[in-house]
């Protein structure tokens, strides 16, 4: 059985373990990869390591940042008494791009899954509730998503929070803007219609 | 306007410059890549690095190789006498993968596009047809896709061998294996019909 060249298949193996990337996508990339020149190449390779090594997690929000302390948590200009909640340090750049939010954030890394051994402790749970204990925080908007072990991860942090003059709200679920009607899935109708609000 | 650390957007920029990778993607891969350890971006960044440095093209077929002469190439059990006409490095795998042919091979770089400046001369064409006389090739397969381009290449490497005893075939063109006719495009439907075989 004839195999490509081993240092062609070691690439397509590096590239295939990427998300959403299979052996075939894989493959052209690679074919692609190795007909540009060698300065293309190694911007790349730089840009990889350069990336893992310069790019650390902010110690107060745990978002992704170059320095100690991020951009977002640096600029006075935001509201601090405000922190929106996220999962991953992904899911700040929608809020960033919309320009809806002029508050913190704060970056969970995962939900809760007691069956996964993920409890409040492996994310950042205790150190949110201490940093809304001691900055006063005056409104946390939890931005999870809707999967179960999300939907719970909220009530926990809202529970925790239940003595606490600390508000919490979360996203709004509903029919996305733009969409047609007919290609809506079953629990965002249901959502849209419990949530309806007044015209 | 917020944007993200500069040296995240320079991955994010890199990666979007792959075939079939779009911005949204690319940031995907790049927080993918940037969660994991340094260890796994060292092995992805050295395999590009190595790709680059160690593949050459097969100075006979000119598909991709470790060294001078490539594996197919130099495997004397395979029938020399017979060459299959690709346009790229890549089209020579799914020929490996179903195991149906045992000649060799010739990449020619392209097809002829005398609108974008390529002749026969930009391709490898008269490599091939210098060695067709050589070596007395008995059989070419031209298997160079169905675009016009493509199509007109085989017909001009077909002329230009008239006077040579080298038979020259393509491969069938039809309805492939599994497909519901329904989803058939007309193009293959007609090629289909129009090459027939008795059953």
């Amino acid at each position: 059985m004839y195999s490509s060249p081993p240092v062609l298949e070691k690439l397509v193996q590096e590239l295939s373990k990427l998300p959403g990337i299979g052996r075939k996508t894989a493959r052209r990339l690679a074919f692609y990869l190795i007909s540009g020149d060698r300065e293309k190449m190694e911007s790349l390779a730089n840009s990889l390591i350069e990336a893992k090594d310069r790019l650390i997690h902010c110690t107060r929000c745990y978002g992704i940042s170059e320095s100690e302390i991020c951009q977002i948590c640096s600029n006075t200009s935001r509201d601090s008494a405000s922190i929106c909640v996220v999962e991953r340090a992904s899911d700040i750049l929608p809020f960033e791009n919309s320009g809806v939010y002029k508050g913190l954030y704060f970056v969970l890394g995962g939900v809760l899954s007691p069956l996964d051994g993920i409890k409040p402790e492996s994310l950042h749970i205790p150190e949110l509730i201490e940093r809304i204990e001691t900055e006063k925080t005056r409104e946390l908007i939890l931005a999870l998503g809707s999967s179960p072990e999300a939907e719970s991860t909220s009530l926990y942090i809202d529970r925790r929070l239940e003595n606490s003059p600390c508000s919490r709200t979360r996203l709004a679920r509903g029919i996305p803007v733009g969409s047609e009607l007919e290609f809506i899935d079953d629990v965002t109708m249901l959502r849209a219609f419990e949530e309806r609000v007044r015209v």
